[in-house]
């Protein structure tokens, strides 16, 4: 049973809305289906130490330098001399175990240090892989919050927005909201959840990756649910797991 | 029967995103369901002459002196001084035929203004009230079409997206699509269609006339099927009546 916190809940559909809303002071949780953070999800569920979210390539590749492994993605596709790109897959290797991933992708550790730079409380990343977690988590917040989708290039998305939907239907009892896109999120969430892979195979983003003839099977898996029950979240600069101990 | 035009329709959900799209050539449906572009298609079956859409009540009351009518409203209220607010009743005044409206509004008149200096090649607006008529001329479109919800204040709103949504669900076999939102505004309309009015009341925009006590009637009357089939499109900074004889 979750509390109901008489905080407000609200729905943005992409960074590029993000500065309309008080970000200042609240808890935002940023969402990055396919994949970026999914794919971090993973790498904490396989026992990675923390994440750095960077925003260029050329960052990232400093912190090579420092022990950590770099993982860099741009438009769907691993960028060369890097660790990893952006595949969940990738993430599930023993070998990550225990060491720090400097991260680049091209919409979600942009929301993230967005999220940070405008005063943000607090922030953690969400999936369909570690939902469960992540909505007590959210049910027990003291601040209100905003549920950041990261889109693509600025633009909505369909499979973020149906997470957020996902969200508002667990949590639409415990928070108020005024936010048309909430109502809207939690509509279109209600009526997909039955086929929600069949509806994601229409996105642009997995038409993009039938087109690279890449990452289709990452679709199918990064709308399992609760395969990764982990709590990412920013302290300070790095992602950490912050997964209670009763989830363990 | 519409025409199949092989050409492609994307939704743009609130104007803070339409810089994100090619504008240049396009056709743009600009939607503002309440109130500004239904009470444009009021005012036109009423007989209004042409209407200019401004953007500050300061430059509306300039053309008072060239004998235009002027309208103008902000938070959902008309100001002190004009002739008229955003209501459509107002607009159905018979006082209104063969007359030139000055108008300025929160989201509508922006959202016009915004989409003729973005380079659109035709800007057409949209509401329930002339949707059939709309559809027929964006099926006959030789550009690609953008539908632009004009939203409150840069967010996204229900109203608007739904009708977005609307239009989709009569133009899906007519157009090419590989935009996100366009499939999602689809998904929530027809998920919605048998209900829109319950839905539309759950909205921050008519909770707002609701506290405001005001222009509760407007939620109503603006989700009407074709009760005014007129088609206002832009010629140079005026928006005309270029309604096809074969309505009238």
């Amino acid at each position: 049973m979750l509390p109901i916190v008489n905080k407000e809940i609200e729905v943005v559909l992409t960074p590029a809305l993000l500065p309309l809303y008080q970000v200042k002071g609240k808890t935002v949780v940023v969402i990055d289906i396919l994949r970026a953070t999914s794919s971090m999800c993973v790498a904490f569920k396989t026992g990675v130490n923390k994440i750095l979210p960077v925003s260029t390539p050329e960052e990232c590749s400093l912190f090579k330098d420092f022990d950590f492994l770099c993982a860099a993605e741009r438009n769907a596709i691993k960028l060369p001399g890097f660790d990893m790109g952006n595949s969940p897959f990738e993430f599930q290797n023993p070998l990550i175990k225990d060491r720090n991933i400097a991260f680049t992708t091209t919409n979600g550790t942009k929301a993230i240090k967005q999220s940070k730079e405008l005063g943000a409380a607090q922030i953690a990343v969400g999936s369909f892989l570690n939902i469960d977690v992540l909505t007590t988590w959210i049910a027990h917040q003291t601040n209100d919050v905003i549920l950041l989708c990261a889109g693509w290039k600025d633009k909505a998305n369909l499979e973020d927005t149906l997470f957020a939907g996902a969200l508002m239907d667990k949590l639409q009892n415990n928070f108020d909201t005024n936010c048309d896109t909430a109502l809207m999120t939690l509509q279109l969430y209600q009526s997909m959840q039955h086929d929600l892979e069949g509806f994601v195979r229409k996105s642009s983003h997995a038409q993009r990756f039938k087109a690279l003839r890449a990452a289709e099977d990452d679709v199918h898996f990064c709308l399992q649910l609760n395969t990764a029950p982990v709590l990412p979240v920013m302290q300070g600069e790095y992602l950490v797991n912050a997964t209670p101990v009763s989830v363990v």
